[in-house]
C-alpha cells in the first residue's frame, strides 16, 4: 500500500538523521504520484532552528515545483508535526499529512493541540495519524536511549 | 529609543521586500547588543512556503551565532506573526518579540491565538505589541492597494 511505501521512506530518512547524531524524524513529500522531496531533520548539523523534517521537505519540494504553494501534495512524516511545522503544513497547502508516532508532549496535529484547521485561516489539513506509528516510536526511543 | 531603531530597521527590510513584489514584512534578530539578521518575506523569490521574514531571519542569526538556540535573543517584527513563526520562536528559543501590526486574521501572538506560551512546551516568549504599528500598518496597506 502506497502510504506505508511512503512512510517507509520517511523512516529511512529518519534512521539517516539518527546517524548523524540528529532527533531522528524524516518527512517526505508527494504530489501528483511523485516525491518531491525526502528529509531528516539537520537542526544540529545546520544550526538552523527551523530544520525539522518537514521544514526541510517542504522547501526542497516547493524549490522544486516552482511554487510555493503545494496544492494536493500529500506529507509523510514520522513523528506528529509541533506547531511550527503544522503551521508550515498550512502555510505550503499542503492537502493531506500522514503521521507515525504520536508526540503527547509536542504534537500540534491533535496531542497537545489541534492545527490542522484554525479558525481565520483559508486552508485546513486533512490528518490521518498512526502510520507505521510503532516504527517510528521504536527509532526515537533507541536514540534517546543511545544519548544516555 | 532602541526598540524604535530596530524596528526602523525591520521596517526597512519590510519595504525592500514591498519593491521586490513581496508582502511587505521585515525582521531583525538582536542577541547581546548586536544584530545578527535582518530579513524581509521572501516567499515568492525564493519560492519556499517558510519564507516568512521571521523564518529567514532566525535561520540566518542561528547560522551565524552557531547554535540553534538563540537564548535571550529579542526579534523584532514589523507584522504579528502567523502560527508557523510563533513555533519557530518559540523552537529558536527566543526570549522576546516585538511586533508592529497586529494581525486580526492571521497573527498567533494574541489575535487570532496566543502562541507566547504552549501548554507543555519548555519554553514562553515575552511578547509586546504595537511597536511602531502604523508605519507598518501604513506599508502593508499601500502595498495591497498597489496589487489593484
Amino acid at each position: 500500500m502506497k502510504h506505508k511505501y511512503y512512510m517507509a521512506i520517511a523512516l529511512a530518512a529518519a534512521a539517516r538523521s539518527a546517524r548523524q547524531g540528529e532527533t531522528p524524524v524524516g518527512a517526505v513529500v508527494v504530489k501528483d504520484g511523485s516525491i518531491l522531496a525526502v528529509a531528516g531533520n539537520s537542526r544540529e548539523q545546520d544550526k538552523d532552528p527551523t530544520a525539522h523534517a518537514e521544514i526541510v521537505a517542504l522547501r526542497q519540494a516547493a524549490k522544486r515545483w516552482g511554487d510555493w504553494r503545494l496544492y494536493g501534495s500529500t506529507v509523510y512524516v514520522t513523528l506528529e508535526p509541533c506547531p511550527m511545522c503544522a503551521g508550515a503544513l498550512l502555510q505550503a497547502r499542503v492537502k493531506t499529512v500522514y503521521y507515525g508516532a504520536s508526540d503527547p508532549k509536542g504534537g500540534a496535529l491533535g496531542s497537545l493541540m489541534d492545527m490542522s484547521f484554525i479558525q481565520g485561516f483559508n486552508h485546513r489539513l486533512e490528518v490521518h495519524g498512526g502510520l507505521l506509528a510503532d516504527k517510528a516510536a521504536k527509532q526515537l526511543k533507541q536514540f534517546f536511549r543511545s544519548l544516555r
